[in-house]
């Protein structure tokens, strides 16, 4: 029996009798205000079946990396029941978000549109921000991280790599069907039993921004493009 | 004769016929609601004598960075007139403060809350924050400064090394007074014909945080303690 271990804010954790988890897909996205924004940090509006567009992207995507040779915690999904059974991983420090630029919009924008113009390109930039709501999600460069024992400079180094090698490979998945993609979110985790560290939670289109034709794609039709 | 060019929150600065620059130092403090907050981004209040002061402290330490060989803009200082005379220099995109930190007070606190405790020990922990009052002054990292045209690698490598060099003896030089350095905010910037990168601006009590028997102290307190 699956036992409830965690309820997020998209997603609630089940712990399996074989030793793998369980993630449950809600149609709960983050925004403000009623208003769909991935880097909001509070749920802001519920959309019927979200959830289930949410992870059919997702085992799309993690099928495709996992045909790549990237390491993930995937190892399947069932869309009916909106769960993909995944591996134990523990996260770094409270939890890290691994954010890969392509153009300059959202807080990259907001922190430094002194020195770059809205929607400007930006060269697979990537920043990690400590995840934690009550401070907003505070940027954190690998010195800090180190100093505070979060990530060694070599696991930064790793973690950069994968993620411009994951989020190279989502890009030209999305350029198959002239979407574009503009940033995208992710998380990871190390797994035993040799501490490898590999991809986790999900990649749907509430953790990236989208584009078609110079248009934000919301989550459902982003899945409906992708996956259909 | 000198020439007003630029009206600063603490400092005026005028150009001399001879190719340098005049500093006036001001009685205005950074602050909020009429309390002194050497992180704050606007003129709380005024102090008498503060100006002097600052003069007075940046005079002593630069002279001291001199003797041990640490390139700086200072040419000269005029206690009675509350003026430096220093060299001309240009700083790097905006403006850059960079910070070394030997306790977790202040926006490192405020950010990276969640990992360490108040007055925790920091091993000179440097970051680098740009000068944008409008967006609070946001931390920005070493490959974001290289994307944005600020700042190279190299650039940065030695900004860091001079930072811990410059804090280490400002920090010496405060524990001969018994008085212990919490966190430091210096300026560089780069001089011809060279481009050499030199320290700039002030070292006083406005952009440090220095505390005697585990107190804050003020910064005119600070200069009487230090130059008396």
């Amino acid at each position: 029996m699956a036992k409830l271990v965690y309820k997020g804010k998209t997603k609630d954790v089940y712990a399996l009798e074989d030793g793998n988890y369980l993630l449950e897909f809600k149609d709960d996205v983050t925004g403000e205000d009623g208003v769909f924004d991935p880097g909001a940090n509070s749920v802001g509006l519920t959309i019927e079946g979200v959830g289930k567009a949410g992870l059919k992207l997702t085992k799309q995507f993690f099928e495709v990396l996992r045909d790549k040779g990237i390491p993930t915690h995937y190892i399947d999904a069932d869309i009916q029941n909106a769960t993909m059974k995944v591996k134990p991983a523990t996260v770094f420090g409270q939890g890290l978000e691994v954010i890969c630029r392509y153009r300059a919009v959202g807080s990259f924008l907001r922190r430094y549109g002194d020195y770059v113009k809205e929607g400007e390109p930006l060269d697979a930039f990537v920043e990690v921000t400590l995840k934690d709501d009550q401070r907003n999600d505070p940027v954190i460069s690998s010195d800090a991280l180190e100093m505070l024992g979060i990530l060694s400079k070599d696991e930064y180094k790793r973690l950069k790599e994968l993620t411009i090698a994951i989020s190279g490979i989502i890009k030209s998945e999305l350029e198959k069907k002239s979407i574009e993609l503009y940033d995208i979110k992710l998380e990871f985790g190390r797994v035993q039993p040799d501490n490898q560290i590999v991809l986790i939670d999900e990649i749907s289109g509430g953790n990236m921004r989208a584009y078609k034709d110079g248009k934000y794609i919301e989550p459902l039709t982003l899945e409906k493009l992708v996956t259909g």
